[in-house]
């Protein structure tokens, strides 16, 4: 079809006024948070209901255009990448919290939506909706339910899936779905709101959700654990989960990511020291009082250097920020940085930590690494250097691929939040066994029979 | 094919001992919990490994013939009823606790091994396994999985799917497949798990789980509440919730369920109440004396006429059993008693408990209903009393469908944790809309596409 022609066509479904097609607007929504993938879409279309969704679906199921459904932008794996060209459908006019039903603990939501606003809306009437991804302020709640987004929370709360209750959803050929709802149990057929949740856009385009909210924890202590060593560390947090304590948040952050973040931010990070923890506990007040005795008194016998609790809800605020801003610092060292995402099981999390610091000298690179150190999920985030473009593309890869298949032998996987999305394709093909291959297809092929959404992620070798 | 031929191919896979024919035999496989469904299998089979199981697939699939996986055969919506004969797969020889890894706080179990099985064998350690269906000592853990079952904890720590983590599954090509694992978070490709997760067999055979375990609470109280109207009882309900305690259980039992609980049991129950709920608080000893007091409050509030702590390990294991004792107990009062499986939004229950109420008195029958207060969902069993079989069968057809229209226009489902199986079908049509019916088809058939895997259980209107 000629691209005048689908600009026109758009236009009658959703106004003049919410279609971008100049080159400007064309290459602003051509690449997401992924540094490396930048490829052009025809038309940036952004519908104001379900039914110009399902218009917008229809047009494009007929004509076989590529469609990719897109919020903030904040994806790290190139997964509203528009690889192919055709639709970028833009959710953000999905704006609006339709319900809180305080009754049955559930928010209906708009995708558009930004996550941070969800919380700040249930605050008030003492609750909270677990699932925040370190881009919490930024992201919307489309894109966390499409990637399945942890967290900092995700080791006690579970993540994205754990609170998606119901859906709207627009499938491939124009037909609006519900799925689940405000049933807590629901039996009655597939569970059609789980693979939607986490299928990155590419079996239909959701709308909205009915999300389950949880009473805000009553206290909450933080604190701080200074390592020598990665060993010290790692042992600590399978250690803590052994003592049968679940913290709502241990995360680690290695050296190279403790100098980047101090660098940048000076909160008086130990600059010296191999790995910090960062924990946090919450709950009733004297579970927080019982914890967090028990957990110092863990990282102590595991030779942490120094327990550091925080002392205001400003110094907490601090702590946190800091590892947040772990990624956006790495990111700021040079043109770019790649943030990865490998999981492995949490008792394999020091043998982990350990190969990617030696592939970090072996390669003779950066490599900060940072993450959800209780899930096993770790973000290690490789710094190009002064390397030129062809060597460094190459180079990136060949080590990507050998600290993956490293993280494979552990029994981990490419992606614990991340989503596949472009990026990560040709490394899900050599850890994925045919049969499992066959059937993502298969399903893919009865949501999306024409292959219109999100074409990137495909789950086809060819 | 010849039935001779067929049990002799069988014979061949798994050993001539695995193998049962006899007419008794095929007589005890035609049926599971669910009264008025019995069909003629024309074969039972045990296989005691996975390979096993593929090789019968790989025949089943070549020959077109349909296969039932079976454990415990607790089933109560005739989800193993072999309605077209063929093969029952008898799972029970997978009855082996495989690994109990506690760094990451994981069992691999197969599929054969009783729920409380896995309780007993954890509990040394300080954990639990959360899913506890009713039948939880003698439902098997395959059944339960596929069934995605609840069950008396499942308000405060959610149901079967919450704690599957992986699977081991032989698909109906033969090909064994596994998903997920020991990583606490996976977003590689489309969530597998969960679409297996209460899937009643029709999409694979599952062989063995990763099981996702917690720390046992360290205190606990129950106690039970007594309530002169429904309508109090569902108001507490709610108000509990409202007021931010997610009790560990809430049940509920309505006058009927007492009376026939009381007459086998004699162990105190009010008779001529509404009403009763049993609820338990659990975990840190500070928390379960506050929450204890705050139920409290609530349930006076709402009227209560009396509220009872047990007093004892005994006495609470009594109230327990009470509830548990309820369907056993209402089954025995005739010969046939169906027990049914509605959800409700948690803040419709009392609603939808009138409209049973109502129903038993216009219909002219007893219906005994208990359940999951605190989920909204609520098992009503209707009990055959003198009708004529011919009769019985018509007038329960017509009112079931009235109910499950009722609970549909709250906002409610036809299954809360029994499946659809056999029995719900015709239910799920009128509830379910096209576009979702076809969707479900469509996994079916990528998943089965001769469409021998429990082929009962159609999503087909056909």
């Amino acid at each position: 079809m000629e691209k005048e022609q689908l600009i026109a066509e758009m236009k009658k479904i959703v106004g003049e006024d919410n279609v971008l097609h100049s080159k400007e607007a064309l290459y602003a929504y051509s690449y997401d948070a992924t540094p490396g993938h930048l490829y052009m879409p025809d038309v940036v279309v952004s519908p104001g209901n379900v039914q110009e969704v399902s218009a917008i679906m229809k047009f494009a199921n007929e004509h076989k255009i590529p469609v990719y459904p897109r919020g903030s932008g904040t994806n790290l794996s190139a997964g509203t990448a528009p690889l192919k060209g055709g639709i970028v459908l833009l959710m953000l006019r999905f704006n609006k919290i339709l319900d809180l039903d305080l009754e049955n603990l559930i928010a209906e939501v708009e995708v558009g939506v930004v996550v941070q606003d969800i919380n700040d809306y249930v605050a008030p009437h003492g609750l909270i909706y677990p699932p925040d991804p370190g881009t919490v302020k930024t992201a919307s709640l489309g894109g966390t339910i499409c990637e399945n987004s942890g967290g900092l929370r995700g080791l006690k709360y579970g993540i994205t899936k754990n609170y998606v209750q119901g859906l709207e959803v627009v499938l491939a050929n124009g037909d609006i779905i519900h799925t689940g709802g405000k049933n807590v149990k629901d039996v009655s057929g597939y569970d059609m709101t789980k693979l939607f949740t986490g299928s990155e856009g590419t079996l239909g385009i959701v709308t909205k959700a009915y999300l389950k909210l949880v009473p805000k924890p009553e206290a909450s202590a933080s604190m701080v654990a200074v390592f020598n060593t990665l060993e010290d560390a790692g042992n600590a947090v399978s250690d803590i989960i052994a003592a049968k304590i679940i913290p709502a948040t241990m995360e680690i952050l290695d050296n190279a990511s403790i100098r980047t973040v101090e660098d940048f931010m000076h909160v008086g990070l130990p600059v010296d020291t191999a790995a910090i923890l960062l924990l946090e506990v919450d709950g009733h007040p004297v579970i927080v009082a019982d914890e967090k005795e028990k957990v110092m008194e863990v990282l102590k016998r595991n030779n942490a250097a120094e327990v550091t609790l925080a002392k205001s809800a400003e110094h907490k605020e601090q702590l946190w920020t800091a590892r947040r801003m772990a990624l956006p610092c790495l990111a700021k060292l040079r043109p770019t940085t790649f943030v990865e995402d490998a999981t492995v099981p949490r008792s394999k999390l020091t043998d982990f930590l350990k190969i990617v610091t030696k592939a970090a000298k072996d390669y003779n690179v950066t490599i900060g690494t940072f993450g959800h150190a209780g899930d096993g999920n770790v973000h290690f985030c490789v710094v190009r250097g002064n390397r030129d473009e062809q060597t460094w593309t190459t180079e990136l890869h060949q080590n990507l691929e050998k600290l993956y298949a490293k993280a494979h032998e552990l029994g981990g996987l490419i992606s614990g939040e991340h989503g596949l999305g472009t990026s990560k394709r040709v490394f899900f093909f050599t850890q994925t066994a045919e049969p499992n291959i066959k059937l993502m297809n298969a399903i893919k092929k009865a949501f999306d029979p024409t292959g219109i959404l999100n074409p990137e992620i495909s789950y086809s070798r060819s």
